[in-house]
């Protein structure tokens, strides 16, 4: 499971690259099925102008529009950071089953740090959470990225 | 203020009614800038077959397209049912300042009933939000909707 993890961790890693060659905070996804990845997202916030064009939001689009239907059952989600309780909320209403996180958030994370919506019992749906997959590779792009951003401003 | 609730909250029922046309869960919202409606959204999660294309959200892309930016300073939005933690989460994102909320939803509601997402010291932003306006008219909606699917499958 571990090796497998780390394998798919390392693909959301790209994404977040992608995220970060346009300018957009370096945070990547992608959600596996049946071994296959079927859904892969990067944050684009800035590029499409809306509050919910996080990488989560994007790969649970492409992977609906794979499996053609809202339910993503039988599906674990790979993020580079800890979710935010939008994408958290997303996660769960798509019925993914198993959530594997990078890096915690302890200022908006919705696994467990600020909340946990994501293993809720008054929720009609939980996930199975595994943290802490390749977090200082996820923590060194984001203070690349808020690095160079300072240096722009400065 | 009353009164203009009153007048926002009724054409959130509009689309709420559109819902139930296309056989979704009846749930309506508009978002409203200086006075104008800038955004308006209605559950489509089986049409669009995405989890999240709840009204609020659908609403919101409007907003952030008529705005042409993800923040959405300055508007309220108005929703025929308490929103989930996505939605929860995705008005809090938008920076929108003021919630309005027709029915409450104590099982899924993240706007006071399960959490309190919208109104969250930890967040980086939080809500003024106002309750029951025109809660009968949801209630009843949503309830046609329910009795309506029980006969079909009975």
């Amino acid at each position: 499971m571990r090796d497998l993890d780390i394998m798919y961790m390392k693909e959301a890693l790209k994404e977040a690259k992608k995220a970060m060659l346009i300018d957009e905070v370096p945070i990547g996804c992608v959600i596996v099925k049946d071994g296959e990845i079927i859904g892969r997202g990067h944050n684009t916030v800035e590029k499409d102008k809306h509050a919910f064009a996080h990488a989560e939001i994007n790969a649970i689009r492409e992977a609906s529009e794979h499996v053609d239907g809202w339910r993503l059952d039988g599906c674990s989600i790979y993020i580079t950071l800890e979710p935010c309780a939008m994408c958290a909320g997303a996660i769960v209403r798509s019925r993914i089953d198993r959530l594997v996180i990078g890096l915690r958030d302890p200022k908006r994370g919705c696994a467990g740090s600020v909340y946990n919506l994501v293993n809720e019992e008054r929720f009609n749906h939980r996930l199975e959470v595994t943290y802490d997959v390749l977090e200082d590779e996820s923590r060194d792009l984001l203070q690349e990225f808020f690095r160079e951003k300072r240096k722009a401003v400065g």
